[in-house]
């Protein structure tokens, strides 16, 4: 399918390939999630490498020994650079005293005191291993707290993958388990003043991404005003406010996405960039709730690891210091500025939706959205690993030369998808 | 209350006490799940410190520098001690490859491969952080597979914190969280066959510890037959038989508590002993289920974390390499009937039940279990860290000098309780 030009040549994946076949015997589906090669879905999967060898501040290496600038970054928790050293280091010091332990470290107060300093909605924090464990803790706590059942969801969610937190279509799941949600559009206010007229005294909770960061689709920031009447909105109806700040969490505002849009939430989930992958998230929330939280029967084996709090000190640390979120903004603005103008030079219009740190691509020239697949395996190819249909993750040891390169692949991908279109009309 | 005889000088716990008034401030409850302080309920709080410092091998270190003997092993995790050392080299030499990255690394797909050779009922394994997320995913398969919703539970169950798992008077659970689960007594063949027969057709699966781990009674094993049958009676009525292995899995046999005792399960849970504390689980099953998993939504931010799969090859390949649980059934044996020559010694009657491997306590001469509760205190405060009404766990690096100290401070324990009731007749 393409038209070799003079450049980069494109890699190959046999030892991936070679792994993969491996990984099917043994694991479902061989590999779970966005990871996972969903053929014709995500990204076409004989384009893209399966497996890594090593990762290294914003690169890593597949098992062919592709070197790869990469924008996923873990798909977040990669937020200062993999094998941070000030991370490593605050983990190592904590491996050599202890992790799990049959009562904890008080590492584990210095974290959460940490988060309350940090996070403008956080009066206390209470740890767990998945977002999903403090999306699922928010929701029974909103019940818990009103004694109702009803939870409204944001069309285009994802809030993890428990049975209330998916689909009835989906398999596994059953009527029961989302019996009671309720769907709005996001930024959608008279449909949101309908439904909680409509459930008045039903609804316990509303859980929001921050802003809409969904996937197949350009990413949505929040109307002004928005954030503010949904707030004043649950204050009248009595409904708690949960923000799901797994994915945009400290890449926007350290104090929190609710911080940034200039809200506060009654509950805030907090996972990915929380430790810089080590393995830890974080329900934060407001003092009135502190009581019904602990009423709640709710733990789980590892969830007081002391290596992954010592990290994360270490992280939200560094990330004070660096400013991250005003660096990821620069470095995403300066991508995402390049990117377009480089489509623009081949004669595409690229769309980057979405908060900058966390950008979202889409090549608006074809509604299938086929070109953009065809670009972002160009692009991937040739070392700078981007995704389809999924929003993006800028970390802290991106460097201006990895831009540039980035821009100089961007372009070569963009005139080899030219050269395969030949009857397609420029759109810029 | 103690009548202080000649011997141990009590434990004090300023520095814990002090950490946890912190603690209170900025996490709800101060600390969640078993390990906190639940006064009057598991443990008396002022016996027992709450944050440790320090641990290595068999003993860990409290924040007021008080040395203790751990029976608890982290509430499982810990399976070879505490820092082993092949499990750290491990660890630390895929942590300077890479960890949380955007593809996988194939060390999950080692991990997986060993999994499969190891464990009798699997075929495959998917891997994740919790306990219950292992738990979950077998119920939603279990659904999917049969397209039936109801789920039968054996009373005195624990299958970790999710909506679905715990009961309708907790706080945040609704009724249809809980509406298709089903209820029967461990070791009830005549209740289990009239419930399969009364909801012929309606029952996706069954899900049950291997045997009877609960709190606050003594635990069960399984009769004789108890297991075949339940597998003859699922095979009959199409019924998904899970086994949750969390806590027992590993300590029994290295092929799974089900291939211990003689049966084999369609979908088995681990976590807990998995990886000697490193934060993974896994769920493992037969081939026929491999493509309903695949088929599910089912993901997680730190899934494929690299570093827990390398632990975890090194904990199961030094398990097989000392033959764990014959190690952890000598040693667990040695010390109950220690523990209850001693107790008798003392004119008490103390009920060791359960698995030696997983032992649990009961001073049967007082149906309050305060009798029970008193004789822990003074254990812990002389540096034997045992609770009072759950079970407990050995640990690889447990010595035949740690089980000695702990007969002497059960001893010297037993003798204060008997001072402290000069009222109370022998019962031996």
């Amino acid at each position: 399918m393409t038209l070799e030009l003079p450049g980069t040549v494109p890699f190959t994946y046999p030892n991936s390939q070679a792994a993969f076949a491996r990984a099917r015997r043994v694991i479902p589906s061989g590999i779970y999630g966005h990871q996972g090669p969903t053929e014709g879905v995500y990204v076409p999967q004989s384009a893209f490498p399966l497996f890594s060898s090593r990762a290294e501040g914003s690169h890593f290496w597949d098992v062919d020994d592709n070197e790869y600038i990469d924008y996923m970054c873990g798909y977040g928790p990669n937020v200062l650079g993999y094998g941070d050293p000030d991370v490593e280091a605050a983990a190592s010091k904590q491996r050599l005293l202890e992790d799990v332990v049959t009562i904890p470290s008080t590492i584990m107060v210095d974290f959460a005191e940490l988060l309350v300093d940090t996070v403008a909605s956080a009066d206390w924090a209470f740890f767990a291993k998945n977002g999903g464990d403090t999306t699922t803790l928010a929701v029974m706590t909103a019940r818990a707290a009103t004694r109702r059942k009803k939870i409204v969801f944001v069309n285009g969610f994802y809030h993890g993958v428990a049975p209330w937190s998916q689909k009835l279509d989906y398999p596994g799941v059953i009527e029961e388990d989302v019996a009671h949600n309720l769907y709005v559009d996001f930024n959608d206010l008279p449909g949101l003043r309908q439904l909680f007229s409509d459930h008045r005294g039903e609804i316990a909770g509303l859980i929001a991404q921050p802003y809409m960061h969904g996937n197949f689709v350009d990413n949505e920031l929040p109307a002004a005003g928005y954030w503010q009447e949904v707030r004043r909105l649950c204050d009248e109806y009595g409904v708690v406010l949960i923000i799901d700040d797994v994915r945009a969490g400290f890449r926007l505002d350290l104090a929190g996405s609710d911080h940034y849009f200039g809200f506060k939430a009654d509950l805030i989930c907090f996972c990915k960039a929380l430790a810089n992958g080590y393995n830890v998230s974080a329900l934060c929330g407001r003092e009135s709730l502190k009581d019904t939280v602990s009423s709640l029967s709710y733990t789980g084996s590892y969830w007081m690891s002391a290596v992954p709090f010592a990290a994360g000190i270490a992280t939200i640390t560094k990330l004070k210091e660096l400013d991250g979120p005003a660096q990821f903004a620069r470095l995403g603005t300066e991508l995402t500025t390049g990117l377009v103008t480089t489509a623009a030079d081949n004669g595409f219009t690229l769309v980057a939706s979405g908060a900058p740190a966390l950008f979202y691509l889409r090549i608006a020239d074809d509604d299938s959205l086929m070109l953009h697949q065809e670009w972002v395996a160009e692009c991937v190819q040739r070392g700078v690993f981007i995704t389809s249909h999924h929003n993006h993750f800028i970390n802290a040891a991106l460097t201006s030369a990895d831009i540039s390169r980035t821009l100089e692949v961007a372009h070569e991908a963009f005139g080899i998808v030219r050269a395969n279109h030949p009857d397609l009309a420029p759109s810029v």
